[in-house]
């Protein structure tokens, strides 16, 4: 490969992400990437792992996470604004590169917004596939939002489960997630209260955006035998657990470092004990080992490594040329070193055209 | 302004970056981002400051380099790769992100490859502004690569140098630094050895790009009355001064957390005395105190607040649209809590066009 096509960067679009969902389908999309991400957590102590880095403002949070597995290397640019949504804007917008670890130049740009949604979904579909209780059949969806759908259909497709039972303090946030999933083959259930939501749920998932120490779930809810996905609890002073349920629990998260700072694991002391998901996957350590007693804890935040994953995922779908177009993102003078001739050049370029 | 309005970003490509320094100029180019960096620069305590996150392989590194002012937030992603130059690549490419503070959607998209050799060079003539000895006319410039011309001509113009004296180990840059410099008014002396560069300069620039513990300048070469700026050495192992004159000058630096690891210090024990350079902009702090028996030495190693303010000054020189175009890298559904409705509808959109 020259340098002028290392120099052209490809670019996958909002566009051009909705429309390669579109072709191959949003459960192929999420079942795909789940393979990509039990690939990246079967090697996972080998990747450069550092807490993604945030800054925080009275209205929310931008972060960088980057990770690398020694060969390419990732990063997502990622906000979260839960009062953007009053003013008709995304909580959470994302966009990310891969980039060579060898050459340091990026392979592809891409919007994550959607790709997140995806990963997200991926990521905890993985987690149930090897904590739920087997034979699971239910969801309890609690908050309805941008996420909930993928969830949804994440765990339809890679755990088998057929019915969804829906709740979100908003009625028409749950109006708009039964509608969309009105074609999913799933039974859909509205809930009017969380407590109705989780009748016979053996999977609760949570998922709900207020940047404060909530309480979506409170400690007499929720029975054993359940496996819990909290999603929604994700940064320092954001949780939706009742510490009760999370004492009860066997609480199982991505990151330790990144997860006592920002997960429902945030309420407990430093030393209460957790288990890392990528043991359980190379059998290091035990997952759920009781399905009636027991209620295992996702206590799920997003960690770089998901969106290396996604990203890869991604550069292979791209890699055809289709739904992406070229970047002219790196400057790429002939000589190396003669970057103040090639701006000089681009006169003569710009006068012979 | 609309969500859809936000929901595409302006980017600056490479080559509308070069249009854009070919309108202007480059001397007019540099000259407005050192207003624009002093001004950043004299209200540094209020920035989010941290060490750039970097991940280092064998071959190079790849960083992340954040921060904000509290209105704005800004990135830049760049590597350094000394082994590229000889397979036809860039050492250091970069690209960055201009962002709301209030939404966490991003504003600006830029290449930064170019546009952080106008910015390193505007920093070094800030930094020469307030250090130099009065009347200086004479830069010599060590290491002739790709920041060489950029340096020379940003101390011409913010610091009226008249001569520039140039030494590379590889006769073929001081060659091609010569040439590109042959029309900027400024009287180019080809130097056979470092010592020979050096004759007569009140200010030295190094800027090399080898990534270990170099001796560009060794102790009895550097006499006193000079100003150093020394750029090359900027992470954990690549250092260009020897220690000696280090321990002789008035070290001045941008963030000491982040030079103490990557700046000539790192060679010096943990508190050798610095000066931050913004300390002496606001009369806060002496700079140089004596034209004939002083010697300062401004220990750059670039900071995320330089990339903030060049990307700063870029927002405002393609507000106009020109020299940008737009990119739909944030998804924006009609409801912000349906991101699936919106692929699902992109569909339609499809089918209709």
């Amino acid at each position: 490969m020259s340098a002028s096509d290392l120099a052209l960067i490809p670019f996958v679009s909002v566009q051009n992400m909705m429309r390669l969902i579109l072709e191959i389908g949003t459960e192929t999309c999420i079942a795909e990437i789940e393979t990509y991400l039990e690939e990246d957590f079967r090697r996972w102590p080998l990747f450069d792992k550092t807490p993604r880095v945030a800054s925080h403002s009275h209205e929310g949070v931008i972060e960088l996470m980057p990770t690398s597995d020694g060969i390419e290397y990732g990063f997502k640019y990622v906000n979260g604004h839960p009062k953007n949504m009053k003013d008709g804007l995304q909580t959470v917008t994302a966009f990310g590169v891969l980039a060579s670890v060898d050459t340091g130049y990026p392979l592809l740009f891409a919007e994550m917004t959607i790709l997140t949604a995806l990963r997200t979904a991926a990521t905890s579909a993985l987690a149930t596939k090897y904590l739920a209780p087997k034979g699971a059949t239910t969801m309890a969806m609690i908050g309805n939002g941008a996420q909930a759908e993928f969830q949804a259909l994440a765990l339809k497709t890679v755990c088998g489960i057929s019915k969804v039972r829906l709740f979100d303090v908003d009625p028409k946030a749950t109006e708009k997630c039964a509608r969309n999933l009105a074609g999913s083959g799933m039974t859909v259930i509205k809930c009017a209260t969380p407590e109705e939501a989780i009748l016979g749920a053996q999977i609760i998932t949570t998922c709900t955006a207020d940047k404060k120490n909530a309480t979506v779930l409170s400690d007499n809810m929720v029975g054993a035998g359940v496996h819990i996905n909290g999603i929604g609890g994700d940064c320092p002073g954001k949780t939706e657990l009742h510490r009760d349920i999370v004492m009860r629990s066997d609480v199982f998260v991505e990151y330790p470092e990144q997860t006592r700072i920002e997960g429902e694991i945030q309420q407990m002391p430093e030393d209460f004990p957790i288990t890392e998901l990528w043991q359980v996957m190379t059998g290091e350590k035990p997952g759920r080992t009781d399905d009636a007693q027991q209620i295992t804890l996702f206590d799920g935040v997003g960690f770089a490594i998901e969106d290396f994953s996604a990203l890869r995922w991604l550069r292979d779908k791209v890699s055809n040329g289709r739904f992406c177009h070229m970047l002219d993102m790196v400057a790429d003078p002939d000589d190396p070193r003669d970057l103040f001739g090639m701006v000089q050049r681009e006169r003569e370029r710009m006068s012979a055209a």
